[in-house]
Parts: C-alpha cells; sequence; structure tokens
C-alpha cells in the first residue's frame, strides 16, 4: 500500500458505531414525538389524505428491527406493515424499545466490511447495506416531521429536532 | 498495524465522495419539492403556526454552503437565514443550484481525516465535522418532509420520497 491508500483508509468518515449511535438518538426523539401524541389523535388525526401516525410508526417498525436482522443474517425478510398488536400507544412504545433492543443486537452481528455489500432488502429493494440503512433513518426523519406538523396543527409543542 | 486493525481500517461504514452524493440526491428532491409549490403558497403557506416554505429554505441555504465551506476552509460563517434576493420561486431556484456547486467545489477540499474534527459550526454549535453535515442532512429532510404535508394539504401531489 502506497501512503495515500494507507490515509486514506485510517480515516472513516463515520463508524460503524457511531451510525448506529446517530440512529439511536433519532429513534428516541422519534419515541418521544410519538409519546407527545394524545391517544385518540396517534390513531385518527392525519393532514390532506395522509396516514395518521400511528400508521406511520407501524411502517417505521416494520423497517427497523427486521431491516438490520436481514442485514445480519443475511437471509430475507418480509415487509409487514399491519402489526396487530401495535393497537395503542403503550403497545406502541413496547414495540418501539423492542425494537430497539433488536437493533443493537443485530447491528453487533454486521461486520464493517458488509456496509458495501449488495442486498435486496425485504426481497425487493436493491442497494448496499450503507444505502438501505441510511434509507431507513432517512424515512424515519421524514415521517416523523409529518408528525410534527400534526401536533403543531393539534396546538401541541414537538420536542426540539436537535433533542436526542 | 495487526490484521484486526487493517480490516477495520479498509472498510469504511460510508466513503465522503458517496456521503456527497447522498446529500446531493437529497438536495435535488428538495428542488423538485420547492417547484412543486405555487408560488403564492410558497412564501404564504403554512400549518399551526409553522413558517412558510420558503422560510425554511431560506434556513436550509443559510446552513448548507456556508457550512461545508466553514469545514473546508476551517474559518468561521455568520448563520444568515435572512437573504434577500430569495424573494421569488426562481430565484430561490438559482440560489439553491449556486449551492448545489459551491457544496461540491467546497467538499472536494475536505480531506477524510478532517471527518472527527471538532468544530464550532456557525460560531455556536458545537460538533464532529460528520456529526454536523449529518446535522444539515437530517435538518433538510425534516424540513421538506413539513412541506409534503403543505403540499398534500394544497391537494398537491408531492414528488416521491425514495425518487432522488
Amino acid at each position: 500500500m502506497d501512503k495515500a491508500t494507507i490515509n486514506n483508509q485510517t480515516t472513516a468518515v463515520i463508524t460503524s458505531t457511531e451510525l448506529l449511535h446517530h440512529w439511536q438518538a433519532h429513534r428516541s426523539l422519534t419515541r418521544r414525538v410519538i409519546e407527545a401524541f394524545p391517544e385518540k389523535e396517534l390513531f385518527e388525526y392525519a393532514i390532506g389524505g395522509m396516514r395518521p401516525f400511528a400508521a406511520m410508526v407501524q411502517e417505521l417498525l416494520a423497517i427497523a428491527g427486521p431491516g438490520i436482522r436481514q442485514i445480519a443474517s443475511g437471509g430475507t425478510e418480509e415487509l409487514n406493515e399491519k402489526i396487530d398488536q401495535a393497537n395503542s400507544k403503550a403497545n406502541i412504545l413496547a414495540l418501539w424499545d423492542a425494537a430497539t433492543t433488536a437493533i443493537n443486537q443485530y447491528w453487533a452481528l454486521i461486520p464493517d466490511e458488509k456496509f458495501h455489500d449488495t442486498i435486496l432488502a425485504f426481497g425487493q429493494y436493491e442497494g448496499t447495506v450503507w444505502s438501505s440503512i441510511f434509507y431507513y433513518i432517512d424515512n424515519e426523519i421524514h415521517h416523523r416531521a409529518q408528525a410534527f406538523v400534526y401536533l403543531r396543527s393539534l396546538g401541541i409543542e414537538p420536542p426540539y429536532f436537535w433533542q436526542r
């Protein structure tokens, strides 16, 4: 290896552990946004024909744990956005916490050299491991931000975006 | 270096170039969301006491180019969210495109080994280079998603989130 190659390799933009913590910090903010909703509005309130936030959270739950499990195991996962137990705020929060633990456990099984592997996420979305994980995070930020608008329009102040 | 150390270093989670392209793909989606707004609603429409999307875009413009310029130069930048020229949709789009070029130019001046340096972004927000850049990207996703709700409530279909 020449010097330039070594320099390039010793300097990660972000490490796997940092990316995990970055996501879990976002997930803790999303958890507080779920908590900020009144029970009824979590399941029923929406704007402009969009889904209530509970339905968006079901999507996030369907993606996060199973998505990382697929990457860790190298197997495949079904995208199941209909989660029957997600029928109350308390149950959604419990599912959220279970996903937090599952993500940490599966993440520990992903070696660094896997992040540029190509995968077919949920049997249908082709990408690299890193681009799939970024998609999961970005999609969560996207839907949580829509919940911020729901909360504001209900007269409820959401948590600060920068508070993780 | 032992074998484990070498393995760890040869395997980046994401490279600097990939992160740049990831952000610019997000920025091209945000550009299409700006385009989707009628002129008047871009500057006047809002929900729940929030800002119109034009004001949010001024914030994004204040952050993106100057934020990366600060990282590249090692100097400091002022956060100026009042951009007088951002007074029409056409002008905002022109400012957006200028920022796209500026980001590419400054990014090329950031060596990989700088991503874990600590900086005081805009003289006030302490973080690493990577965490600052992630904040800029995440903040853009956050406000663009709010614009998705504005569009939906106006009866306008936003671009697909996954279309970059």
